[in-house]
């Protein structure tokens, strides 16, 4: 087989893996005495929304939201699109319309939550006393001062209606099933979209005590989050790591270098590449060929003004530091089929891609220095073009080494 | 054994394999009819020339030049201290002389060079007609202009009388033997030290080309360098690779990732991190106990005013990274004792170390973005300090991953 067809073939498993129609199955709940309601957030909700209506034997209402052009026809839940990252009116909107109906629940009745990654963004809503401009100001106010991220979302949650577990607690004496789909590191359920049916380990104290550490006005309004929550169950039916091992099934020898990869995408592009061309030179750690495969999410500084996600600054990167190494290919996707503000899920890089752009006229290393990547791949005519996958376990990157 | 314990015993088995009075023995050269003539250049460069004469059985003359500090006594081999990175007009001089001693040599006479990493910058003379400010200013346009790294290699060798094997030719008729510690991914002998008696693959027509590719102005004087060299030899006697597979001969498993890791030093640390998270989490692509180690020599982009050279910019990226994992440990050092301008090789990092900087009122993340790593590792009493090793085969990492 090709090494082009080796590297699609095993970034179309990890995301066939986290296809939710065959995700969900072997997970649905008994269905309730009373009545069922359904509640998708995130990029995969459309997906999740359509395969959960599909498999389910009874009677079902729901609302699902997802991002602008990642929703999918259902027949029976209502299906709304809606700002990500940057929350809007219509992911607010749908938010209260979800809490009021998850509210009306009784003992008998089932609550079923299909959460995915871009959930916090587009289930944001404040609670009653405070006002979306005081938590847009807080957050920016704490982003500005140098508060962690962990931070950051311990002060969101206690502003929010929704987030560390005040969804389920809304809908309790009924009983909640959480189906999630992970895209964090480690896939803890507290993290993923903020944990809205998951008890929260952070407290009113602690928000409060990161506000007045940054120097932060306090805020009136905040209230404490559940610390419990009864009739209450959460179930991961994908994860990064499971669709990367899918990835490993077929082809040559792979090897999972890490399910939680970050730093700044063209860096970590140069380290895979001294990986890479180390296991060529000396057939260690992994005996070559084989595939070098990881996922995670990177970071993109921006300091031009040109076009390229993540997963293309990763490429050009590693490019740049293979320098047309022979026998080096790779690919580098967002599972959810857009990579950055990109129209590519990624992009696949030959050992020859850096000559084949200088012969084009383009220069690779001016192109990254103006975050351009997407000029180079495509030119090249080789982008990986799929549309919304409409599910997201984070971004698959895969190196092949030949022997 | 402690973590501490089997992070720096693994460091000191690595310095230990590069010691010159070690790598030495067994390729020293057949003595002569006629006269011995050593000279020997690089961070190595003085314990090269006290481990050659401690063990040459004949007559023997000689000139060391090394950095400024890591010089030795010597008995027969005069030792010159000069200036690096920069060079200065000390290593000029001495330039001048070590070339014109080789070319008293005659045919039954024998040239060792001792090269290890630095000799470029302490052996830099420029050719006749090219003065040392046109040297610089062409090399300074070069990096505005944005070539590589190899680019400029290859303009700077058809302007220098030393590099690109011109060394080698002014020693011809006699016999030329090289013994060289490599400091350079893949040990290549045309990298090492801008390879003084080695043939250059590159030509004088490269170099007019990359500057005129460059935009900058036609240079008079430029020579052709050798493209072959007669009687001439060259041996690696110590290697990055081999010293990291020496120190990962006691203790538990160890897994070499690359000799040659590049990129930013606190990305490079955060890729790690998650490498380490991984292996910690999952067990995968190696079984905990493990040692993870690399070489190579990251880059660090200053911002800040602080000190802290790339190994503790490495370590405080991969500590923020781990954010208090435990069982996770780890070293970083350079192997010639000194990292960047601080006044240690290292440091060593515990799961412990940002809580313990914390509690001494310390900010990590402040310090990483104010490039004052070392303020961190200074106050955690964490500093490895080893003095000049009077080796180099560059930076050591070991992160130990406990099960």
């Amino acid at each position: 087989m090709q090494p082009e067809s080796i590297l699609r073939e095993a970034f179309a498993r990890a995301v066939a893996r986290a296809d939710p129609a065959l995700a969900l199955a072997g997970h649905l709940p008994e269905p309730p005495t009373g009545r069922s309601f359904v509640a998708a957030a995130g990029k995969a909700a459309g997906s999740m929304a359509a395969a959960f209506e599909a498999a389910w034997p009874g009677p079902l209402e729901g609302i699902a939201v997802t991002r602008y052009g990642h929703g999918v026809p259902c027949r029976r839940i209502e299906v709304v699109e809606a700002g990500h990252p940057m929350p809007d009116a219509a992911g607010r909107d749908v938010a209260r319309r979800i809490l009021e109906a998850v509210e009306s629940l009784g003992a008998d009745d089932l609550f079923v939550f299909l959460v995915s990654g871009g959930g916090s963004a587009l289930l944001a809503l404040p609670l009653p006393g405070i006002s979306f401009e005081t938590k847009r100001a807080v957050t920016a106010a704490l982003l500005a001062s140098g508060a962690s991220i962990s931070e950051i979302n311990t002060v969101r949650k206690h502003m929010s209606a929704i987030k560390g577990g005040q969804l389920a607690a809304a809908a309790f004496p009924a009983r909640t099933v959480t189906l999630a789909i992970s895209d964090v590191p480690g896939d803890d359920p507290t993290v993923i979209a903020s944990g809205p049916t998951v008890p929260d380990p952070t407290t009113l104290g602690d928000a409060r005590r990161i506000l007045a550490a940054y120097g932060i006005d306090p805020i009136t309004g905040l209230e404490e989050t559940p610390k419990q929550l009864e009739r209450c169950e959460f179930h991961l039916i994908a994860t990064p790591r499971e669709c990367l091992l899918d990835a490993a099934l077929d082809g040559p020898p792979a090897w999972l270098l890490s399910d939680r990869i970050e730093g700044e995408a063209r860096e970590v592009g140069k380290v895979m590449a001294s990986m890479a061309l180390h296991t060529r030179a000396c057939g260690a750690p992994f005996p070559p060929p084989c595939l070098l495969l990881s996922g995670g999410e990177t970071t993109v500084t921006l300091r031009g003004t040109g076009r390229g996600g993540r997963n293309l600054e990763f490429l050009l990167g590693l490019a740049l530091a293979l320098d047309g190494a022979p026998g080096i290919h790779a690919i580098a996707c967002d599972t959810d089929g857009i990579d950055g503000m990109s129209a590519c899920a990624g992009a696949l890089l030959y050992p020859d891609s850096l000559a084949r752009a200088r012969a084009l006229g383009l220069d690779p290393a001016a192109c990254l220095r103006a975050n351009d990547a997407y000029a180079i791949f495509a030119a090249l005519d080789d982008l990986v073009v799929t549309g919304p996958t409409r599910t997201n376990v984070n971004d698959f990157r895969a190196i092949l080494v030949e022997s």
